[in-house]
This record gives structure tokens, sequence and C-alpha cells, in this order.
């Protein structure tokens, strides 16, 4: 028994792992349905030890699929994903169109997959850095709850899309030769160098990433007013997002609380060691489906106040990884029903 | 007039930087006394325009002379500053040992320059994390008050020396090149990477680094129970340390009452356009003797809270130009006396 899948951006970075990881995990594909803007249509992806041509995608292309990933620009998701959606097939969206739509389940499985209930066929896959931050929040929320979290973010260069892992190389190279090399994906160079800057500026001096982490973290611990707050920043690491997070319970508890509550959850791997330097970093957690916490320890200026060390593949549990787990948790729960 | 001046560990990162703020500052310097360890005497630093021969550290190679800058380990600041201190010398020392000794002035001049008042010839310049903090929550805290500091930096290689950048080049290097490079300075690769590790691990999960912040910052801002906390990260960045702050004050303010504020402070420079993508990054800031302040702005979900993006020169006002900018204001104040 397996389904009639389509992937849309199969070309890209996270269309790429979508690929990868449905294959890895074993998702049951009867049909797989490679799909691009008409620029990459044409091209060739690798699924299941084969080579698969990329098609157009359109809303022909999607007719009669069970399941269709979206991992391209938002114009495609907005033009595409409710067509599809009405005809019958379930689209996971991992662009930013849909997630704050009140009738639209934004799902990190492990934190809220009872959000899927009732689904319309539409489910959001949320940003990249909320999801890797909710399954580290998750398990202390539910235990000693939450009163303050405080985010600053060291995104990996892979978030923005290959365009920008060819420039960081790019400038690494003309910087080692002692050459420049103007950017062009972003508006500073990033070899060698930090962007307080993940997305456009929006309001109140918040660029659209920093937003973003605080509606989609509220949204999915169903918290409307979490008090969240993040700056988000650019550093030069591939793929692999870090966060350090300050946070406060509503609960008294202590660092080993924290770790056991931790150490329980779902999706989660403690790496942390005081003493022995155990902690993750990006470059150590790049192709893992899971989030690593460690640097768990209190703050003991204020009350009920701790730090957490969050890191994960953002190309993977951030994005490909995650929208796979949802498709996963439809099947587990029978709908669609497969073929 | 001028004065007999040594600089102790002349052939180091911050040693040379020493040497370049001294002569671009125009320092009064009347004898130049470059010294290192025994393993680097003999070799030759520039300085106004001559290559100058390196002696060896030793007590005898201070004697007589009006300021020393120890920019050397801790053990060469544990074993000579104190003697040189005792026979005359004004020792402005940029290692940690004598940092929180009550009996040690610990000085960011436009910060509390008054400290210097009564110093017993030892004076000690602040670790380069703590200056650019304090520069930026001094004006804060005079206008508004200060309930709580929460800081993530994002600390520049070079604050570890020159194995370091070495280390960091010839990462990058064999990554490019698909060859692995195993770390030797860093217990991890730092290149495409990130390390939530800044110096030795100490009491309650806290690295040397994140203690250094907290505790330096409450003795140069004078408030021994200020609650200020770090997560303290090395990034593959050269040159250049940045810092999220974020921050709650006592008193009401505003964004702009807070902008105001810091665009009078003193070292500090305001990099502050949201709309417009202006704010500091280290690749811009490296070179400059000045404490760059972006991203200022609102955390909505708390009250009096603020965040703050923060960055300057780890090398120059980081250590170096603070150095020197402590020697410039006891030559101002006339002591010691020049001949």
């Amino acid at each position: 028994m397996g389904y009639r899948v389509a992937v849309v951006g199969a070309t890209g970075l996270v269309g790429q792992q979508v690929l990868r990881v449905l294959e890895e995990r074993r998702f049951p594909v009867d049909e797989l349905r490679p799909l691009a803007t008409s620029r990459s249509a044409g091209r060739q992806v690798e699924f299941a030890g084969s080579s698969w041509e990329v098609g157009e995608a359109t809303a022909e292309a999607l007719e009669g699929a069970d399941f269709a990933f979206f991992a391209a620009s938002s114009d495609i998701s907005r033009q595409l994903a409710p067509v599809a959606a009405r005809a019958g097939t379930v689209v996971i969206d991992k662009s930013n169109t849909f997630r704050m739509d009140p009738e639209v389940p934004l799902v990190v499985p492990e934190v809220n997959g009872h959000a899927l209930a009732g689904h319309r066929n539409l489910i959001a896959s949320p940003n990249c850095s909320t999801i890797q931050l909710v399954v580290a929040l998750k398990p202390i929320l539910d235990r000693f709850g939450l009163e303050r979290v405080v985010v600053s973010t060291y995104q990996a260069v892979s978030g923005t899309g290959a365009a920008a892992l060819d420039e960081l190389e790019a400038e690494v190279r003309a910087h080692l030769e002692g050459r420049d090399h103007a950017p062009e994906v972003y508006p500073r160079p990033i070899a060698f160098n930090v962007l307080p800057h993940c997305d456009r500026f929006e309001a109140e001096g918040y660029t659209l990433e920093e937003w973003k982490l605080v509606r989609e973290t509220r949204k999915i611990l169903g918290i409307d007013d979490l008090p969240v707050t993040a700056t988000a920043v650019r550093v030069p690491v591939r793929v692999g997002h870090s966060e350090a997070v300050w946070l406060q319970t509503r609960d008294e508890a202590t660092v080993d609380d924290l770790r056991r509550a931790l150490a329980a959850a779902p999706g989660l791997v403690v790496r942390d060691d005081p003493g022995g330097a155990e902690y993750p970093t990006p470059l150590e957690v790049a192709g893992r489906d899971e989030v690593f916490v460690g640097r768990i320890r209190r703050d003991p200026t204020a009350p009920r106040a701790f730090w957490l060390w969050v890191v994960a593949d953002n190309l993977r549990k951030g994005a490909a990884t995650n929208a796979v787990q949802i498709a996963e948790a439809l099947v587990a729960a029978g709908k669609p029903a497969g073929r």
C-alpha cells in the first residue's frame, strides 16, 4: 500500500532533502512526481536509486496526488497549494504563506500533532528556527510552565537557499586569495562575518524571521500571549541553526528537572556535560533528524531562569524531516487512505 | 615630554595592536621597550617607521619604565606585573589575573575613568566582551537604570590568539578542498561552525568567559548584584565581537530615548536604521576604536524591555585601544609625570 507523492521545488535545497528523507524513512511512495518551476523542469533528481525527470509544477501535474510537499517559493504555494488541497491532495507546505491562517494547522508532530485533527488538506510546516525552539520548549512548558523566552539565533546560510551557499563559498575563496567579492544574495558579506538580519525588515525594527519565531511559537504551543522575543542572526555556517535560549519557568525547577524533562522528550537529544565540554554544534548535528540541546544551566540572577543551547539541521528537522513526519502522522491516522 | 613605555607580549595579536594604537594616537613615547617571552625575544616589531628588537620580559627589562602594557599570558602578568608596579612603573594589564582584585581598578575610561583615582600602579583592562557591553550599557544605566541584562555573544577567533586564526584558515582551506583538518586550538572545528564554549568550563555549567562578563560588568558599573547573565559563543569571524543584548530598564523609556542616550555617549556610534538594513557587522567595524550599536528596538512582551546589537573590534577597543586610553587618562591627570 502506498501513495502518490508530489514534491514541488524538487531541485531546491529543501526539496532535495524531502526526497532523501522520504527514501531514508521508507515513506510508502507508490508514484513520485518531482516538480519545479518551468526554469528547473526537465532536470533530473535522484530517488530510490533511479533518476526522475522533474516536471513543471502546475495544477494538472498535481491532480490525483495523495500528498504534495511544497518546498518552493511563497508565490507557488499561494497559487497552487489551495487548488491542490481542494482537489483532494493533502498539501504539506513549507512556505510562510499559510502558517498564521487560523484554518491551517501549523504542526511539529511531536509538539502539537493533535492540531492535525480536522485539517482541510492544507497543513503548514513551521519556519526552521521555530521548529527546533518549540521541540525544546514543549517538555519544559508541559511540566513547569513558561513565563518568558528570549532567543538569540545563529542561523546557517543554507536557510537562505543554494545561491547563498554558493555566495558563502565564493566569498571565502576570495577572502583567502585576498580578492574582493561583492555580495549579491545578502546585503553584506557573510564570509567571516555575522549579519543581524534574516529575511526582510518589518514593523517595530524586527525582521520577518524574528516575527515568525514569535508568532509561530505562540500558535504551535497554543498560548497566544506567550512572552517570546528574538534576535535572528545569520552566521557563516553551511547547515545547522543554533539558538541561545534564556527562559523563565512558571513553577520552581532545578537544572536536573529540566535535563530529565528534555531527555524524555520525543525528537530531542540532550548533549550536555558542562565539565567535559560536551555540547551540540551545527557541524556535528548536520544530517541528523533530532533537535539537540546542551548548556543547560541556571541563571542565578533571576527567579526560575535557565539557559539552553539548541541546535538542529535546518534542512532536515527544520524543513524536510518535519514535513515528512507530518505525512507519517497522517498515514498512521489512516488519512488519506492508501492505494 | 614623553614616557618610557614597555609592551610585554609585543609579538602577540594584542601587543601588535598596542604598538599600532600607541603610534596612531601619538602617545608620547620617549623610549619603547618591546618585550616578550624568551621564545619570541630577538624578533623584530615595527613602531613609528622603524624596526625594534624584542627583548625578554624580565623585572630588569621593565626597570625605570613609566608605563608597561601587559598583553601576554596570565602567568607572566602574575609574575612580573606586581614587581614592576612596586618598582614605580604604571602597569596596565590585559590579563584576567588582577581584574577582580578589590585593590585593582578595572577600567573602561569613558565608563568608569573615576576608578583610576588612587590606583597603586596596577590597573586592569577588562575582557574584550565586557568592554563593549559596558560602553553600551552605561548611558542607559545613567538615564533609565538597569533591572536585567541577558547577553548572547558572537565572538571572533582572534580573541583566542594568532594560533586560533591560523587554525580557522587551515580548516577553511581543508574544508574547501574536501580534506579533514583536526582542530588543535579549539576542541571542535571552528570553520563553518559555532562553539558555545569560550575559555574553560567553570562552576554551575558556565564558562570562564561567561563569568568574566558577569563579574567584570558588575565591578565596572559599580553594582555588585546587577542581574546580568550570558552565553558566550565563538563564531568563524576573524576580528570583531558581536553581542545580542536584551535588557530591562528600571524607569520607563522609549526606543528614541535609548537611541538618543546611546548617540550622545562617548566612544559609541549608533548605526541603526531598521527600515534600511543599517546595522553594524564585525567585518565592517574591524579596525575601528569605537563601540557600534544597532538594532535598537522594544521587546513588546516585557515591561521596559529592549534589544541592542553591539559590535566592536575585540583587538582594539576590546584590548589595545582601551589599554592605551587608560594610559592617556593617566597622562591627562598628570600621573605619572613625564620626562
